[in-house]
């Protein structure tokens, strides 16, 4: 999906919601556990429920990995079922990264067998394990910026260049001159708004995908006065708060209710601030 | 596996020898791409030609995963395969890397249901998404120190902390808070071999995982001098230069000599420093 599709999208929805799929068969609701597939069925559920809502879906490989070659399977038809409900942006939220001839094998697995529109990339290895990913017509690298768990502290936030910028600042920095803003996102994690901000102020033009709105903690409203562009640039996920906020016969209405919800925030949001 | 049981098969196998089954299906000779599984057959027959010489073998997921569930399917074979002739470290060369609930995820994957011994983890999330896989006996966790590719240097080289340090030596020092020599093991890539030496400075008693010997480049002599311990502590990958080593009907005879050559270069050298 290009640029000038996700935002058509946004303006269309009224909304910034990535709903993200990290689906745990031990969590699902009893009338789904007794499907043949119940991760599959559970997705389909959500994704019927929330399509005219969101726009994005994301999903979390190491839920699917988890199950082997049926997790791959749940996946390519969770995949499937996005694709059959009109335009989505699919991610597959991989955080994969290695050397050049490597990354080609994943970004062909990724774009090609299973047809999303984009995965996330850990920055470590540098530019080979970054650039296979980009340059591929509506195809789309989203390199982790600032992540949103206790141990982004450990590395991202250390002082590179004698003082000069943070270890987070550098990768965006050098990120945006391998990809632009058609094919480069950025994950920048919600937990700290003060640093949105500066990581804003580091790739002013390029989507952030935000993890960390729901369970992780974060607000909506904080993010959106920080990382907001004119056209939107911000896809905000949620997971557990969506795909958990009810139990047994009442978990897919609940997850729709949840879904409706923040959508509702995002447009009043984007509405005061003339993005729709 | 654990560390004393690693350090015997060294011993034993007077060798540090890693086979990499980055296996490519298009590269496979005419008689394996016509058995109904030719990745599986290919690995089968890399494996019996190697068991005796390897100490380890590694298998780069991203090679499986671009074949989907099939892919899954083959990497459960090949390990099983492995498995059926003796002892032997397996890794799975993942590159993983996230927040706490799904390090924990792939952690159970690997350990559990592909019965891996180690998996290599990218450290930029920092410390939830390696300590999921350290504390289960005889399982390991390779976290990236540095790399041998040619994006290393647009991040792990950059001075830290006000230029006390590079990065890739702070990652290797605070991991090795995380994790001790039982169950954390460390990448670190041979092309320079003044860093693998600064590397071994960082972390004088934890195994070393050294890609880049054979294609990537590499001397095993300096990599030998830079990086061995008393017991070892290095596993000396080389991928292509052994599964790609002849052609047609001669390609696994050859694998099975390059892989000899290999073992006899080092098991000179470990002679010659007392290792064995």
């Amino acid at each position: 999906m290009t640029r000038t599709d996700l935002e058509r999208l946004i303006r269309e929805r009224r909304s910034l919601l990535c709903v993200g799929l990290d689906t745990e068969e031990e969590l699902l609701p009893d009338h789904f556990r007794n499907e043949s597939h119940p991760v599959r069925a559970f997705n389909e559920a959500i994704c019927y429920a929330t399509r005219d809502i969101a726009v994005a879906y994301k999903l979390n490989l190491a839920f699917y990995e988890a199950m082997g070659d049926q997790g791959w399977l749940d996946l390519e038809a969770t995949i499937a079922c996005i694709r059959a409900q009109g335009d989505h942006f699919i991610i597959a939220d991989a955080k994969r990264g290695d050397i050049g001839n490597t990354a080609r094998k994943y970004a062909d697995a990724f774009f090609g067998r299973l047809d999303v529109d984009a995965v996330t990339i850990s920055p470590y290895m540098g530019h080979d394990s970054v650039m296979p990913f980009l340059g591929r017509h509506g195809k789309w690298a989203i390199v982790l910026g600032v992540t949103s768990n206790e141990g982004a502290m450990d590395f991202q936030f250390l002082t590179v260049d004698g003082g000069r910028q943070r270890l987070f600042e550098k990768v965006m920095e050098r990120s945006v001159e391998w990809g632009g803003p058609d094919d480069l996102m950025f994950v920048v994690g919600a937990t700290r708004t003060d640093v949105l901000a500066q990581a804003r102020a580091a790739a002013p033009r390029h989507f952030f995908l935000v993890p960390g709105v729901g369970a992780q903690g974060g607000d909506l409203q904080a993010v959106l006065d920080a990382g907001l562009t004119v056209d939107g640039g911000l896809l905000i996920n949620s997971s557990r708060g969506i795909l958990y906020a009810g139990e047994g016969p009442d978990a897919v209405p609940a997850a729709r209710s949840a879904a409706i919800a923040l959508q509702q925030e995002m447009e009043r949001m984007l509405a005061v601030r003339g993005v729709i």
